[in-house]
C-alpha cells in the first residue's frame, strides 16, 4: 500500500551488484537500515523545542527523566508558545500525574483542574498565554511543501484520512488535496487537555498516548510534540480506577509528582540534552519505511506490504557527547 | 469509511420520532451505547475458552490476576488446544515474565528458553503438543459465514488487509474475496513466540501486544486470544533494557512470577470467573462501531469518518453474580 517507496525499493534493488547478488544475505531490519544513514542525514532538534520533565525518584530511588520534543511549525505554535511560558513561569514545578488510562493516556497537570477527585481551587495560570481556536488544529499551506518533496513518504489512505505522511519528522494527516494537515495521534504523541468545545485548552494540562493511536482525536485536541525519551516512566505508571483512568479518591497517593519541568535551552549547558532525528526526506528513511510496511528481515515470512503512519515512528537518539 | 454501518446509521436516525427530534439531545458515546444492549446480545464465554493466569501479588501485597480469552474456531485451534496443554500439565505454573518492550510485547515463559539471559536448561514440554505449520496461520472458509451475515460489521481496507471485519468476537482481516482470513494484532492480544521459520511455536512462549497494533506480525505469527481482564497488571511492569525489552541480567529480579494458570473450566465453580461480550452481529454492535467511528458525543468537534479494526474493541464484562 505504500506508494512510491515500493518503487523506490525496486529501483535499490536493481541497483545492487550483480556479484553481490550471487550470495544471497538476509535483508536488513529497519533498525539495522537506521543505523547504516550517514551523518548528514541526522538533523539537531533545536533545545528550544526540547522539553525536560523531572518526575519524582521511584521507589528505588532511581531519578526518572522524560524529554518531549515540541512540535514544529506550521503546526499548533500557539499551544507550543504557551507551553515554554508555562514552563519558564516554574507553574509545572509540583503538578502530578492524576490520570492514567489503559491502553488510551497519561495525563499530567494541576490535581485541582478539572479532576473528578479535585479537593481545592486551581493555581493561577501565569500571564500571557495565547488563546486558540478550533482552526488551529490544521494548518494550512503545506501541500507546497509537500509537493516541493515529490511526495517521498506519502502513504495510502487510511480509515481516518485520505492520505497520511511522514513529513519534516512528524506523522500528519490531510484531506485528498492536501490543503489542510493536521499531526495524528501516534504513540507518545502529547496533547493539550481540554474541557468541551469551544475550548481548546492552554497547555496547563498535557497528556501522551499509551495504546492503540486514538486517531479519533485527530482534529479534536491541539498535538503539541511527542516523548523522544523516558516514555516508559509513563507508560508503565499504575492505571487508574477512578472515572477515565484518574486516580480514584483512594488511590491519590499513586499520584506521581512532577519536580520540574524546563525548556532545554534554559538549562546550563552541561544539563542540556541534545538529541537528532533521522530526516524524514532522505534516502535512508524511505528504506526505513519501506522495510517497515515488508519486513524481509529473517524473522518474517508474509510482508504485510503497508504500514500505519503510526506504525513507522521517526528515529530519534541522543547526540553523543 | 465504514461501509453499511453509516447507512444503518441514516436508518436509525431516521427512524427518531419528529417529537424527540425537536428537543436536541447529546448524542450517547460508545460505552452508553453497550450500556443500552438488551441481555441476549450478550454472549457467555465457554469456560473451557478462559484461563485464569495468577501473577505474584505486588509490591503492596495485592492479588494480580489475569483472565485470557481464547480463540475459537476456525482460528489457531492447534495451539489453543496446546495451551490447555501446558495449563492442565502445570507447566506455566512458575515461569515468568521476561521481555517487556515498550509499545510492542510483554512476554512469558521459561526463562531457559529462548532468553538472551538464560542460565539454564528449559523445562522439558509436557507430552501430546501438537506441531502446527505456517498455513495454520490462515483459516479459510469464513466468506461463506460473512456473506450469510451480510457484512453487518465490514470496515474499510486499511494499510495491513483488504478487508478488516469484526466477527464472531473478534477483529480479522482477509483477503479481497476473503477466502482466507486472519486475526489482527491488536492491543492485548495474545500470541505465541516463536524461532525462526519454519519454527511456528508450541504455547510455551506466550505474549501480549501493549502498544500500538503491530499489524507486520499478522500472518507471521500465531494469535490464539486476547487479554479480557487483568490487562494492566501486563502493560504497566517496568520496561525491560536488554535486547528486544528483555530484562537484563542485572535486572532479573524485575521477572514478574507466574503462580499458576488454569483452564477457568478445571476451577471449582466458586472461583470460576463468567464473562460476556457482545455480540458483534446484532444492532446495538452495529451502533457502537459506527459511534466508535463517527463520535459524536460532546467532547467531539470533528468525527473521524472511520475506525481502525484495532479501534473497536469488543465490548466484553463480568457476568454479575
Amino acid at each position: 500500500m505504500i506508494r512510491n517507496l515500493t518503487a523506490l525499493a525496486a529501483i535499490l534493488a536493481l541497483s545492487v551488484p550483480a556479484a553481490a547478488q550471487e550470495e544471497p544475505r538476509a535483508a536488513p531490519s529497519p533498525n539495522e537500515i537506521v543505523a547504516q544513514a550517514q551523518p548528514s542525514e541526522w538533523k539537531e532538534i533545536a533545545a528550544e523545542d526540547l522539553l525536560v520533565m523531572r518526575l519524582a525518584d521511584d521507589a528505588d530511588g532511581q531519578e526518572r527523566k522524560v524529554v518531549i520534543q515540541l512540535m514544529p511549525a506550521p503546526f499548533s505554535q500557539g499551544w507550543v508558545q504557551n507551553i515554554r511560558t508555562f514552563a519558564r513561569a516554574h507553574w509545572y514545578d509540583n503538578i502530578t500525574v492524576n490520570r492514567v488510562q489503559d491502553n488510551y493516556v497519561v495525563q499530567w497537570g494541576d490535581v485541582n483542574y478539572d479532576n473528578p477527585e479535585a479537593t481545592g481551587e486551581p493555581k493561577p495560570l501565569p500571564e500571557g498565554l495565547r488563546v486558540m481556536g478550533e482552526a488551529d488544529y490544521l494548518a494550512a499551506g503545506l501541500h507546497r511543501a509537500v509537493d516541493k518533496l515529490g511526495n517521498g513518504s506519502v502513504l495510502a489512505s487510511d480509515p481516518y484520512a485520505s492520505k497520511t505522511y511522514v513529513f519534516n519528522g512528524w506523522p500528519i494527516a490531510t484531506d485528498a488535496r492536501a490543503l489542510l494537515a493536521w499531526p495524528t495521534h501516534c504513540y507518545g504523541m502529547v496533547g493539550v487537555g481540554r474541557n468541551l468545545s469551544p475550548d481548546t485548552g492552554t497547555g496547563a494540562e498535557l497528556y501522551t498516548v499509551i495504546g492503540q493511536a486514538p486517531r479519533h482525536l485527530d482534529r479534536n485536541i491541539a498535538l503539541v510534540g511527542r516523548i523522544v525519551e523516558g516514555m516508559e516512566h509513563l507508560s508503565s505508571l499504575p492505571r487508574g480506577h477512578g472515572d477515565l483512568g484518574f486516580y480514584a479518591a483512594d488511590e491519590a497517593d499513586k499520584r506521581t509528582p512532577i519536580l520540574s519541568v524546563r525548556v532545554a535551552s534554559d538549562l546550563p549547558e552541561a544539563e542540556r540534552p541534545r538529541f537528532e532525528y533521522l530526516s524524514t526526506e532522505g534516502e535512508t528513511f524511505a528504506r526505513y519505511a519501506d522495510a517497515r510496511a515488508n519486513r524481509r528481515d529473517p524473522f518474517f515470512i508474509v510482508p504485510a506490504g503497508g504500514a500505519d503512519v503510526c506504525n513507522i515512528p521517526v528515529p530519534i537518539r541522543r547526540i553523543a557527547e
